[in-house]
């Protein structure tokens, strides 16, 4: 893999130890959980790392064995760990995962946690150094007022030494009402060069309309699932992307490495267009695997995007 | 949980252990086996359980680690357990899991159980107290002549004390042959209020106006699997339900969830419409589930009916 | 089980979810957990209904699928469920278990658990109602003010209306710091007729002297893992119990099955090294399961003790 | 099973451990392998074996404990275990199993086999002893000369003794260059009497055109997977099947149980559209099943031809 | 292996499914079975082949998957397979195996197998063919009348052919009354060149002077377990053995193993001494292995005898 | 962990794939196996990381998925990957892994693989930078010429440069026939600061004095697995060090976290006494773990040399 280091990616976010339960299994009847490492920004910097582009994650981690658990795990995705040991808890959640018409669900339990130490005052300049673009997402801005603070400290930072800032609105219902969304994520929005939203996020930012009024420079990139994407120019212009269909276990994590698998085009020099296509082909490849983090080669997506026979391994 | 104790309901059944193989393996190539607890009378007080009511269950035990194991997964369950301990045998079933357009199939090892040694003289009096229903199966008739003379029994006793009286015809080919199907299950026809019938073996019972000659007065409830339900008034009118799609590994126990979530809405006061689209949800959650019991409370019931995203995961 | 109802004990404790890892991983390499439902006195009342005796637990447990699933447990063991839904967590820890010479490991997760929010104002007065003894341990009064309140309130009524109340000191070095020991067990140990303490936490009450001197009137049980354990009569007698060789994969909750097993002999009209000795067989037989809970009956244990082959299966 | 035992099949190839990934998993994270025991023209053997007629099948296996595990497995599978103990490995292969559009993909490790070290010299005269057919397919001549030319004395063999000879192409593409593809399946071509090639591989034969100018009097049944097969018959004639549809976990070995069922149908005297509709329901029942090789009697592939409810167990 | 096929043993036996749990769990809270082919008989003669000796079953398995799955099974151990297809159950047993001082525990579900349907009228004269000996033991004659009439013609067919006797006395204490054991066990004890009987079982027979008085020409070999072994001479001689130290999870088999290697030793010639030597070292390598079934090679055994280092593996 | 990076130490050896079989089971029954990364230098590279020193690894690993599970691997251990990506196999071995008598054993499968087309033109001066000590194993030089040659070139530069040299011999009987290990090792040998040897390979090398005649003035230190160790310095004099008393699966790479844990005490400034001390207890603490890596902390290691509580879990 022969990116540029220049270009490396920042993301900056709090790191989970997700306890999934067999599919279709309830909490009520859990005997088993597996334990996987997750984090939506982690999860970004995973997808553009595989891809071959430098990624950088900066967080805070308790100290002691779990706090070191999450450490390998983030040296096994090959990302540069920046995180700060804090004290606090490593944050959990509980994933149910389901068959329709049964909904999937989470259980948090997320309060204490040493992310949640975080403020303006832990900013390190260097951390910025040789980057080419920034990455948070409102999780961040939704877990209390110190991690907020230092988010967009960040961005100020990012926006002053010309790094580009990439904004994903990532609403989480379970973490912040929807009468809060606008306050919180307002100044986030404003600072990006970039705007990832989904589409039933829309709303609570007054719509298409109320983002762009937000920030009229933005690239604003709204997100319809399996349903597909569309990019909006700031002049107004729109490029619709069909989604690519696909199968398979992973559909945690399919938001991240879509924001991913643009962010490398994006910095690689592609059009909205072309963006688009990459990282809905980034998505479709993240729904096939399991656990939240992409593993594919920039290769891997392309292979995708030209098609070919699926039916048959390789062999 | 706030259901009237004097609304509960009692089923009377067999409890087997099941003996489940990994999805899409054979017996023949067997090498570990998952133990579960089934039994569709069982099932069907789970389901009312679950969804709020009162169920107690009156059934047959071994002693000794086995019916040990039985009562404590009924406890579970938190249905109240009325089974006798007798001598006999756990009876056992094999299952397996296939994808089409192989047939899954089941292996009965249920000879000599302690439920076959049943007769009218262990009927309980004290049973019925409190109960607003009784729910029979057409199995529980199959198992022999001491099983179906309690069974009758308990019907009997049920319409003497106005307690209304279900019966799912429930007919399992291997254990009874279609000819002796009419004798079997006649008089617990007649004795019903609500009888439930798959399509596929209406004919056994000389087909709707077969049914309906038996027994001019019930309320019958004919399933077509995912094709859909219908509920024949005794005046003549009949009411249409379609299918709630569904996925998922439990297709074992969907027709004891449609029967449990029918009685719950029906003794709660809805409607033959209201209790036929109720039971259809029910059906859909359980295949949505492994295990061959309903887990799923009333109002994630009316989370399903009131449609929704089911894509995305609650988050 | 036909021991008198009025015989039964209650307890009084937290429950949390244990995460196990498998034998001799450490959390650092984590990718899999098993999850048991745990807690001090929750085992003491699992031990007293296996051995046959009703037992009834007092706690708190949140809302949702968690405190559901550990109410399913204690119901699995037959144990009548008191508790109280309260907000908060469920309360976690993750445990090691190795080999020596690596110490095994419990990593806490307890802060901002439901069971923190009781007081003494969630004393019901009809817990107590129907038994013969209350038991405590020092963990409850560790937890916080509140629960502290609550469990000498309930100890001065189980004083108060003639139930015998047992306490196991039980300290936690990761709970509370070795000063704080004396002040914070102080008044249980003047409330009970029966103590348990290991004899590596005797220092932090002064030693035998000083905790007979806080309670002249108590039987003292003094516990030694596998070098056996003493009673010491408020007279001043001792007697003296060797330890019954076990193995298996049970060390966790051998105390508790040892408090369980002697209540439950004394309970019955045995005599101090009555009690020892059937305490000492119900540690071992706890040693031989996994979990954290004794499942004995009473009959198991007297084979234990009239010893037999246990080379040979029996078959 | 009473098939006259001098309708036997005799085939030649090697067999492989195959190292299996949870579905969805990729190597880069393996942690857990499954381990089967694979070969298509051992497969091929198995069908037939499974269908009720006699098998046996000629190779190479290495001495030691992994030699030993593959003849277990061949004697499980009851085929005649006719292989030469040679030195050398046993070859492996790993693969990954995976959800569109990630491509499956297999990873060979098969240099050095105790198969290569096979040549013409090893051939024993009494293998064809009582068989109606030999099966061989180009994964056998690609492996290098000796087998290769083994292969050909074999079909040489049969030919004199008026043994019919089928040839599956079966052309592996990390195996064997395209451009080798027809000068190495050449010679097997012209001795066939039946060929089997996907459609996919006509293209490195000349198309049909090209195949049949090489061989004028064989059967060739291209396949297409999913989208049916077709007979073409030595005068012209062209017979049509459609795929039957199946599910499940058993994509791998489906054309090897298209291959055996045709042939056992043929042999047994079916015409070409009716081992074709045969050979089309193998294919299907494979699809539904874990492993490499198909497990069904005769009688449920009738079943599977005669239609029936698929949606309930039988039970 | 070279073993000349004329010194084949015939075992005579019932096959069991046998359903093991987790160790150390019991019974009461099981959710996952291992399903194992075990019985003494074939675990005999499994140890027989092993070692390098042709060795034939005979015995009666059911129709359907779960006699396939047994006949498979017997295959794969390279044991030649003379069982009858007979109507009814394969039989089962529940295994838990425990640490001290609880003691594991069978839980036999044997009634109404194929096997108890064999009766003397089954005999095939051809079963003895080109053996050297006949293994039977005390299991199959408690298994019935039929059964045991059978079990005693074959032994009168081999001492009239010249054949060898082997009777293991093996009693079952849940399968026979110890009353019942002089009546069922002694004309087999009387056709017998070869007797095994463990220790404990002794007494049943009135010690060894009423084995003797019952037998005054057999080799009489007493097991002790770990507690080693004597060979008794008819002559009265006495050689007495030492156990070989072992551990593992095998205590199950380690008696079958033991005869197993005895009268493979024994028919090759070895005198009482030095096959009670090899037994022991069989037995010990049984308990080394999960599985019902000796797993070991004529060398193996020796390299066990000859010592040398376990501590470290060959590499 | 703040150890001056100036004291990093590099390892060379090759990385293997190790498939494992479940405790106690054998090869010729497998059906799923583990798999781990393994190897004797890369072990002791962990070692040294685990004890919070930097640590390096310089090896030759395939391009591919294999290679990029191998990568991940190092990199989670946090150990400095140098590896060179060239053509050929990842080697793999299997183990079985047996309770006594039966001895475990490895089989080897590793021809062809790409850390054998190493030679000494693959050195590069870098590696070096910044070490304090450079460890070799005999592994390294019995796996062909270039892989020696490199080995050795870079023995030679390391002393060129004043970088301390450490040789582990670490005969493997299944590489390197013992006729060959003097002719093989030697060079090696004279090159070395520091020496480990297992007992039962001195005699490959002429004992201690045909060692100490090789090389007068290294440091030798003689392993004898749970027997203790001794270091036996260039003057003459013995320091003899008992083995510290461990159980757990990890018996493979105990020697190697016993030659990390000497380094690092070694490199640190402890005398021979103090290093063979510390490094005991390392490799106690691995017999411990499961997989071939050390994985404690240097607090962990002293605690185990200070004593302490072990039967009970810290709590």
């Amino acid at each position: 893999m022969t990116a540029d280091p220049a270009d490396a990616v920042l993301t900056f976010g709090e790191a989970l130890l997700k306890l999934t339960l067999p599919a279709a299994q309830r909490l009520e009847s859990m005997s088993a959980l597996g334990a996987e490492c997750a984090g939506s920004e982690l999860n970004v910097a995973a997808a553009l790392r595989a891809l071959g582009r430098p990624a950088a994650w900066a967080s805070a981690l308790p100290p002691g064995p779990l706090g070191d658990w999450a450490s390998a795990h983030v040296r096994a995705l090959d990302v540069r760990d920046l995180s700060l040991e804090r004290p606090g808890r490593l944050g959990t959640f509980y994933l149910e995962d389901h068959h329709p018409p049964r909904p999937s669900r989470a259980l948090y339990d997320r309060q204490g946690t040493a992310f949640q130490t975080l403020d303006a005052t832990d900013l390190d300049p260097a951390w910025l150094r040789g980057c080419a673009a920034l990455h948070v997402s409102g999780i961040s801005l939704s877990l209390g007022p110190g991690p907020r603070a230092l988010a967009l400290a960040l961005m100020e930072q990012a926006r002053a030494q010309g790094v580009r800032v990439s904004f994903d609105v990532n609403h989480r219902r379970l973490l912040l009402p929807a009468a809060d969304a606008a306050d919180t994520y307002g100044s986030a929005v404003r600072h990006a060069d970039l705007i990832f939203v989904a589409q039933r996020d829309l709303g609570l930012l007054g719509g298409l309309p109320g983002l762009r009024a937000l920030n009229p420079h933005a690239l604003i990139v709204v997100t319809r699932g399996a349903q597909g994407s569309e990019a909006h120019r700031p002049g107004g212009g729109v490029v619709v992307q069909e989604g690519v269909i696909a199968a398979g276990p992973g559909r945690i994590g399919r938001g991240d490495a879509f924001a991913g698998g643009f962010l490398h085009a994006w910095l690689g020099g592609a059009g909205a267009a072309g963006a688009l296509r990459f990282a809905s082909a980034c998505a479709a490849l993240k729904t096939t695997l399991p656990g939240d983090q992409l593993r594919a080669s920039e290769a891997e997506v392309w292979a995708v995007l030209e098609g070919g026979e699926h039916g048959e391994p390789r062999r």
